[in-house]
């Protein structure tokens, strides 16, 4: 397996456009479009929030007939919390693409980033999807990651190539990220897109398993959006011996998914509002998964941890006293903890808890002066 | 019941001081004792963190006599995470003071809030000592509430005056709050003390009611912290009957310690790190107090919903993904939000989730760049 340049349409069959339709004041892009020559396999993780935006529930509605062969995502505004209006539009703009592709508008998904509780202007997308659908090309995946950023400032694609059984396979993604990243499910938007074939069964239960360690082990401030969502389509065109069962060949996609999933969930870090540090949490000795990853997370939370690395800080009472703020049996003289300079960009925090053999790492960054700045005046 | 000038001497039978040792590198005032003329029935309520520092574990085995007459504190240090000398020092400075003051060492608690992990200049406070006991009077509660502020900027005194069967009765206190606050049992210093005549077992009774609605409802970081504590001394000189059971004169005094606490509480989030609004955050029709009180603490929690409030943008997008995080089965249909008006110091914000009947309200301040800038730099 190697990493490749390449984003979203890096996998045969996948086309993208991205485009300003003027929902962003700034002019920015704010409208895009993944597309598959084929009703593609495809499998879907959502945020957990109780308050789901309109396009997460038309997808998820969607999501039941396990083909997806068009996304459609704006950005600049969430369509959360936007009443039956909302819902109105998030369908609309699905069967919309449907008409313009001449596709299944069961098979056309919906995703939203930006501000919570404005109305959508549908009108504007309509009026840009002609462009939109005529623009698809195998060359636009990067417009198209373009098109879905909110505060992020950067463009997050990866690719990566592997072979199964002689046959190239490659799977290409590109996501968004920035701010209200906190694990459960999924928690941005990202859409990959591969050639494999590969039954849709697997291809959910692959990216369940891939979204814990990487989507679902980042925080930048611990708070839960309403509209995220990961999705994967498999258009099968790679030409390789359908993975249909568990086994080597399923092993290979896993892992090359894994590590798909974790580069943009880091670059997510990376690019986090206002960050200046990517802090790396690993706790050891824990008596079980379930408590490495609470510990992880309740360290990488924490305000005064986040501050501290900010301020090149290293505070460690500050984790100690975020550790035992969950209740565990640990006591001051087994906890161990480790940290690498924090004078540096990449910060490493080791805890052993010495309650166990389990373990766990999630992935944050720093508390600043400009996430504070960016997060008052956001609206 | 009124409110009347004075801290934590206002009421009959307490003595204080406060001065500078040399623990502090400012050097401001950072060594205080609080002492009753009689071993006072006492009752207290300690963090709930599993580190804990070393004042915490001594204050915790002498609260088992139930009686306390004196009270050493320190701040500039939180002697936590400072292995068995931090143990030896704190008990050895209740011994110390006790010597000083010819009194039982079992009544003599001690406390400690700054930073974790440095050893204590145990040296400096043994050489301040005799000062410090020297110096102890009904009018310097104002000094002591001075010696026990870490980041604070001002200090946080109150008194209260009633009347139990035509006997004037007082309750005074001074706490120390500012960063690291998130309510479980206590989440500051604070120190009140009482005239009152009243039975251990009810003081106790009445210190565990008054706190959760006041100092387990307040929430800076959410971060808890390793040295809480929260104390009350009741010396029974006002002449009042003993209150030895429920009834008509126990509610009267816990209506009082429960304004007194309340009182302090505000004052810890008006004086929090950086903050320049105070906001309240009310959730009503829950469907059980719990669930009204983690819906509170998860809006007042949320980094963005702070940031919100700092940047003067009611941004109620934040507070509906907040609440929806904890996944409860609220709609956006359900869910009411109010805000008052951004631009004022005071922000009230009310959610009703249209669940049940229970409410809770919760404490809070806004998330600032000086915040930030405290905690980066705080060492």
């Amino acid at each position: 397996m190697k990493m490749v340049t390449g984003g979203v349409t890096a996998a045969l069959g996948f086309k993208a456009h991205g485009l300003s339709c003027g929902i962003k004041k700034s002019g920015k892009p704010d409208l895009a479009l993944i597309a598959s020559d084929v009703p593609a396999p495809a499998a879907s993780v959502f945020t957990r929030n109780s308050i789901k935006a309109a396009p997460i529930i038309v997808s998820q509605e969607k999501m039941r007939f396990k083909k997806i062969q068009a996304i459609i995502v704006n950005s600049g505004n969430a369509n959360c919390f936007t009443g039956s209006f909302g819902l109105l539009y998030a369908r609309r703009s699905t069967e919309l693409i449907a008409e313009l592709m001449n596709i299944n508008s069961d098979h056309v998904l919906v995703a939203s980033t930006g501000i919570i509780g404005r109305p959508l202007a549908y009108k504007k997308i309509e009026e840009a999807a002609p462009r939109l659908v005529a623009g698809l090309s195998p060359q636009n995946g990067k417009k198209a990651a373009q098109a879905i950023l909110t505060t992020d400032k950067k463009i997050k694609e990866t690719a990566v190539e592997f072979s199964l059984g002689g046959k190239k396979v490659t799977i290409g993604a590109c996501a968004k990220g920035s701010g209200m990243i906190q694990p459960n499910m999924a928690t941005m938007l990202a859409f990959i897109t591969t050639d494999c074939a590969i039954a849709q069964r697997l291809l959910q239960q692959a990216l369940c398993s891939a979204v814990e360690p990487s989507f679902n082990s980042i925080t930048v401030d611990g708070c839960m959006s309403t509209n995220d969502m990961v999705t994967v389509m498999a258009s099968g065109l790679a030409g390789n011996k359908m993975i249909d069962a568990p086994g080597k060949n399923f092993e290979i996609f896993q892992k090359a998914l894994h590590v798909v999933c974790l580069d943009l969930a880091k670059k997510i870090v990376l690019d986090a509002e206002g960050a200046t540090k990517f802090i790396e949490v690993m706790v050891t000795g824990a008596a079980t998964c379930r408590q490495a990853k609470a510990a992880a997370l309740a360290i990488a939370n924490s305000n005064l941890v986040k501050t501290a690395a900010y301020g090149c800080n290293p505070n460690w009472g500050r984790v100690a006293a975020a550790v035992g703020s969950l209740g565990l049996k640990v006591s001051e003289k087994d906890l161990k903890i480790r940290f690498s300079s924090f004078a540096k960009k990449n910060i490493t925090m080791t805890v052993d808890l010495n309650l166990g053999k389990q373990k766990a790492t999630v992935y944050t960054c720093d508390l600043t002066l400009e996430y504070v700045k960016i997060n008052g005046k956001y609206n």
